[in-house]
This record gives structure tokens, C-alpha cells and sequence, in this order.
């Protein structure tokens, strides 16, 4: 048997509970997987003697995780603490600075600094993994990076945000409206302390930036994310999408085009009959297609200590079998710096307006689109109160561009009375 | 840059040309990945001078396929011939004795010989890695053996033979019977040569004794797997499942029970709202339940092309970068023998019959179900033409061979008219 590979861990919350939990039931079933031993050595966290599901009182304790960088018993770290900044970032950096093998959970760190810390691995010809900081449990860094290599990627998609999934599709359900169902949330503790990371995308756009890097062998970018949350998002679109076949869902895409690359993370409307139509509650999906694989789907839980301390084992023993892949797959010097396609790829558009109830107010709308060179593929008007008219219009495929020429020469009409709501239709 | 993986490759038929033209097309790209070139050096096939979509001539060729295995020049042997004996063992063995890797597609070869080739190619420290022989293009033996490898596996599922699923779904949608189905999945080219591998399961049992092994690190038992096809699925049950919220799938299940491993290949009754009973036509998925990551579900292109040839090309790729797997995830030498589970863990059953209308005939069956232990949780009697009766019994949880004295004791009643169908609720 080789020498056991000695982790130190950082963080002992949800996660890093989950996986001391992990390592004290199975040591015997993961030394045959792994081919050794895998051994916690020391550990840090917030406070010493709180109160934790699991007993610690066998590791060596450090106040300060980023100690944990430096120990010469620890080989491998993990960064289970999470945040972009600050303690997390400097444990990474101290880690792989003291010729550590890194993994994390935190997708905000590589979202943010990613690719230097990559560089940074690479240039230590140390392993810097995270597979726990997208789809929680789904094994999808895994198979974008090593069982669909021999793959071009053409897009990668995903429901990535449970808490946005729940409220969405709780939506559909009970007809109970956003507010409602974010104050359900917010009681059975499913929002981040900062609930614009879950309902603005954020957290699900950090996740996607990490995938398009992987698939489209480019530096990961979030800042030049799309991002628009779920707050917006009313009932009467809701049943409006599902009348015509439609589910809404929070979803992540990215794709190269000849533009540049695209990474969207956007409410859209899906075929209720798809794999992400059908998507109920907090569980995530991703999309993944490749020019030979043709679709792939992943679905499992997306969060918790479980699905969550999984990942971070499935890196862990990757790295005590002596498996080195480079951060996002292939070596941090040859992903290149992708343009950002300011104008999205071409999609069928969700249009939902209300009309003052004058005449020639459905002409002035139906014009403004001819006029931005829209075609309509279906219209419908609604019964209404006499004063105004609710209108829904879907198109014929359109680029992103035009629409927004559109919506510009709506406003220009004097016929709307509110803001109206326009979402991509995502064809998969 | 490392020296180039050099492959030979055994077959070229749909799958052998489907890696050829990765290899021709993405040469940069899978270099750039793998951190090493990949090339094809020498090739076999039945014959040499076969109009083919990829050139071929710029490679050795040999007459016979196992003159690959002992070739200097070749690092890595692709079998992609079939048949679990014959040429295709011949050849698996002399690469591997002739120090080689060896990929595969073959999922007979593997079900029958599997363990005393992984014992082989363990010995000569030496890969044997079959991915596109489970369900295609999904990269699902990556993630049991690699990405889940943190959990105890406690379930897996899967739909695997996209001919039964296409006959089954088409079925349902179409109303036509069995064997007009059958007359044109034949005419489409969808049938084996022996088409019994696809209907009567083999084919999918060949796949889910592979699972089996992985998830549960035994020895594979293809023997050992209780197989059922779908010849005798009628468009009644079909049409009373749906009725009940139920889909009929050819649904492969292994668990680890108390009594040993269970490996059923059967028709089963699935839930309309699942994945699995949302599974439409050729498509295939696999669910893994693990006691960490609790339910993953893939799903994808079970056959063709470019499905298979992505899955050898993961393979080929993971050994370009030298990762060092043992076959089934754990060394052949650790994997145990386990008793077979003669009965199966306890569901809810399907029972389906026909019954002389005359008084106390349902009686009798109900009194013969409570006989053998089992209570009833739904049943009902079909309106009929005065000679008949049709009833549906759906029980609450009973084991397999209290169904089978069940169904002995219906048959002592004399009051059925046919053989009574039976099918397993597969709780998911």
C-alpha cells in the first residue's frame, strides 16, 4: 500500500462536516478505491468547541486555516470556507505556494480568480480542483474535462440554483406569487445570507462562468456573465408559458459563436416536455452537447452536505490516485481570453405587453416589430377590462439585438402601459 | 510535449470510423487536452478495400485484428470487433499480455469474461477500460468508479437498450402492438443480428452486470442476472399503467441486499412523473443512488456513431494522461463473489389477469393474495363482455416469491382464464 494521503481541512460547516463523515465511515472502502490510505490531519474552522455532528478531537486544530497551507503533514487542502476574498483566497494561495494540492467548494473564488490560481497550480504542478462548486453532487466538471474530451462543445446548460428552482416552480404549483415564496425561503433557510447570490443569479452565473471556461477552453470570466435574477418574474408568465407548453426556469447558457462567447443566466422558457422543463424544486440539471456525444443531461441535488461533501471526495481521491488534470482541463496557458458576444445567438422571443385599449394599439406594436425586422410566430390577445388589452406575442427566431430595437420602438408607440416583459425561448 | 499515444485499432465499422474521425478532426484539440499527441498507427477490419467515410490509408493495416496486440509501434488497442469469444478475446488477451491497454466497446466480452481480463491487465500493470460498453455516450462507469467513488453505492438503474425503449414508448404513443413495432425497428436497422439480444434483454443485462460490478466491487455475473424481455409487453398493461401514473420500461436494476445481489433486467412500472418514466425512445439513462449524493440521473444517446466513439475517446484520452483506473474501479484482486439474492427486496407488484365471470371468482383471488401474505393496495374490475372479467390488482409491498405463491395459488383457483401478468413497481 502507498503512503495515505493526508488532508487538512478548512471549514467545518455543512461541508467540511460532510466530509470528515465521509472519511471516518468508509476509510476501509475508500483505500481500495484510491489504492491508499485517506487521512484527516488537521483541521480549522471558526470556532473550536462548537457543537458539530461529527468528532474532530482527533486532528490537529490551527485557529487560522491558512496555517493549513504551511503544515508539512498536510498534502492535501481543502478549502471548504468560502467567499471571493480574504481568508479563502489566501489559504488557496498559501496552499499551492507550499506545494499543496488544492480542492475547493467555493465558486465564488474561482469565478473571481480562477485562472491565476490555475496559473499558479500549474506552475507548482499541483492540482487545483472543484468539482463541488458547480451542480453540487453532479459529477459534471468530471465528465466535461475527461468523459466528453474528445468532444467540441457546442453549448452547456444548466439549472443551477435550487432556491430559484424551488421558487419557480412552487410558483407554478400553488399560484402562489415571488414575494410569498421568497419569504418561504428565507424561513426554512434555503437563501444565502446575501439572497441577490440566489434570486439575482449571481451564485448560478458564477457556476456557469466556471462550465463555459471548461467547455470552450477559455479563461473564466464572470464579469462578462448576463445576468438577470428571478424577481421579476410574474405568475401571469407563469401560466402564459405553460398554456403554450412552456416552463420558465433560471437558466445558464453558454456557447462559442462566431461573435465571441456567450454566457447568459437569465429566466427563458423551456419545453415543458425537456428534461429542464421538467425539472421540479431545488434539484439542479445540466445540459451538456458536444459534436459527437450529441445531448447529454445530469440531474441531482444541487446543494446540501451529502451531495455537496461527495464532490469534494470524488476530487479528493482523483488526487490520492495520482490523476493530474489541469484546472479547467486543459493547461492554464493555452485558455485564451474569449471576446464577450455582446449580441446573443438568435432564439424565438416571449413577449408579454398590455396594451391601452385604443384602436390601432395591436397595429402599432405588430408594425414596430416588422420594423425591427421581427417576425411574429404567434399572437394572442386576451380578454380584459375594457381599459387595457394584455397582449403575448411570440416570435419567430430573432437576435437579442433586435429585440431590445424592438422594445425600444414599443415604448416609442405611446400605446404600453407598463414595462413590457420580454424572455428568451432556449431550444433544446 | 510527451511522445504521442499511439493506437491500433480493430474494427471499423460505425464505431472503429467514429473514432477515426475524431481523431482526424480534433488531432489539436485532443493534444492540447491530453497534453500529448494522439495517433492512429495501424488498423484491421474484415476488408481492407470497403467503401468507408474516413481514409484510412494512411495507416498500417493488418490482415488479422490480433496482430495489433503485438505490435511494437501501437501503445493502446481499440477492440472495436464484438462477440464476447472469438477474435475479439483473442485480441483483448494478446495486447494485454503484449503489455498494452486495451479499449473497448464490446459489453459481452466484458460481461463474460471480464474479471479474468481485468486480472490480467492488472498483473501487467496495464489499463482495460470499457466506457462505451454501458449506455453510449454517457459517461457513467466514469462516474461511479471516479466522480460518486465517495459513496457506498446503493441503487443503480437503468433504461439501456434504446430498441426496447423505442418499441415501448412507441407503443404508447401510437397504439400499435408489439410485433407491428418489432416488424419496423427491423426494418430500420434497430435489431441486433440476433435481435433476441435486444427484446429478450441479454444486451442490457451484458450492461447492467458491468454496473453491477463497479457499484458493488464484485466479481461481474452476467449468469447471474434474472432477465425478462419485453415480447410479451401488451398494449393493456401499457394503457392500464398509464392509467395509473405508470410508464413500463425494460428497466435493469442491481442493489446489494442482506440475501446478496440482485441484477434484474425486467419490465418494470416506473413513475410517469420520474425521469425514467419520462424516458423517451432510443435514449438511455442510468440512476445512481449513493448514500452521500442520493439520486443522479444521466441520460443520453445510447447507440450510434458519435455516441460511442465520444465514450472510447474518453478512455483513450484518460490513458493519454495516464490515469491508472483498475477496470472495475478496484483492484480485480479485492473484488468479492457475491451469492446472488434469489429473492428479490420487497415492492409493490402489478398483477394483471383475466377471470370466468362467475360469482366468487374475485373472491377466490383475493383470498389466494392474502393467503400468500400480500395485502392489496388498489384493485379494480374492468367492465366486460359477460363471459370475462379483467382485473387489476396493484399490492402493497411483497417479495418476489411471495408473488410467485401468489400466483401458484391463483392458478389452483380455476377461475383464470389466461396466465396472469405480472410486473414489479420499481420505487424511485
Amino acid at each position: 500500500m502507498n503512503t495515505p494521503l493526508r488532508l487538512g481541512i478548512a471549514g467545518l460547516g455543512t461541508v467540511g462536516i460532510g466530509v470528515v463523515k465521509i472519511v471516518q465511515t468508509h476509510g476501509e472502502m475508500l483505500a481500495r478505491r484510491a489504492g491508499r490510505a485517506i487521512e484527516i490531519v488537521a483541521v480549522s474552522a471558526s470556532s473550536r468547541t462548537k457543537k458539530r455532528s461529527a468528532d474532530i478531537s482527533a486532528y490537529a486544530w490551527e485557529d487560522d486555516p491558512v496555517a493549513l497551507g504551511r503544515r508539512d503533514d498536510v498534502d492535501l487542502v481543502l478549502e471548504l470556507i468560502g467567499g471571493e476574498n480574504g481568508t479563502a483566497k489566501a489559504l488557496a494561495e498559501t496552499a499551492i505556494a507550499n506545494g499543496k494540492d488544492v480542492v475547493t467548494a467555493n465558486k465564488a473564488l474561482l469565478a473571481h480568480h480562477g485562472h491565476a490560481l490555475a496559473l499558479a497550480a500549474e506552475a507548482q504542478g499541483r492540482a487545483l480542483r472543484f468539482e463541488a462548486a458547480v451542480a453540487g453532487g453532479i459529477p459534471v466538471i468530471k465528465a466535461l474535462t475527461e468523459g466528453l474530451a474528445g468532444n467540441r462543445i457546442e453549448r452547456v446548460m444548466g439549472v443551477m440554483n435550487g432556491t430559484c428552482n424551488y421558487i419557480l416552480t412552487r410558483m407554478e404549483a400553488t399560484g402562489q406569487g415571488y414575494n410569498a415564496l421568497f419569504e418561504e425561503c428565507a424561513r426554512l433557510g434555503f437563501l444565502e445570507a446575501d439572497p441577490n447570490l440566489d434570486v439575482g443569479g449571481i451564485d448560478a452565473g458564477h457556476k456557469l462562468s466556471l462550465l463555459a471556461a471548461i467547455a470552450f477552453g477559455t479563461q473564466v470570466k464572470f464579469s462578462a456573465v448576463e445576468l438577470q435574477g428571478i424577481t421579476d418574474i410574474s405568475l401571469d408568465d407563469i401560466r402564459l408559458a405553460r398554456d403554450m407548453g412552456f416552463s420558465i426556469k433560471l437558466l445558464g447558457v453558454a456557447q462559442m459563436t462566431g461573435r465571441g462567447l456567450e454566457q447568459r443566466m437569465t429566466p427563458c422558457l423551456v419545453p415543458e416536455a425537456h428534461p429542464l422543463g421538467q425539472l421540479d424544486g431545488g434539484t439542479n440539471m445540466v445540459v451538456i452537447e458536444g459534436d459527437s456525444v450529441g445531448q447529454i443531461v445530469l440531474r441531482g441535488a444541487g446543494a446540501g452536505e451529502g451531495p455537496t461533501a461527495s464532490a469534494v471526495m470524488g476530487d479528493v481521491i482523483d488526487i490520492a490516485r495520482g490523476f493530474r488534470l489541469p484546472t479547467f482541463g486543459a493547461p492554464a496557458d493555452t485558455l485564451i481570453e474569449a471576446p464577450a458576444a455582446v449580441v446573443s445567438s438568435a432564439a424565438p422571443w416571449y413577449l408579454r405587453m398590455v396594451l391601452l385599449d385604443k384602436p390601432g394599439a395591436l397595429a402599432k406594436i405588430a408594425t414596430a416589430l416588422g420594423d425591427a425586422g421581427i417576425s411574429i410566430d404567434r399572437m394572442r390577445q386576451y380578454s380584459h377590462d375594457g381599459a387595457h388589452a394584455p397582449v403575448l406575442i411570440v416570435t419567430h427566431k430573432a437576435a437579442s439585438d433586435d429585440i431590445r430595437h424592438a422594445l425600444d420602438r414599443f415604448a416609442a408607440t405611446g400605446v404600453l402601459v407598463e414595462e413590457p416583459v420580454a424572455m428568451r425561448i432556449e431550444e433544446v
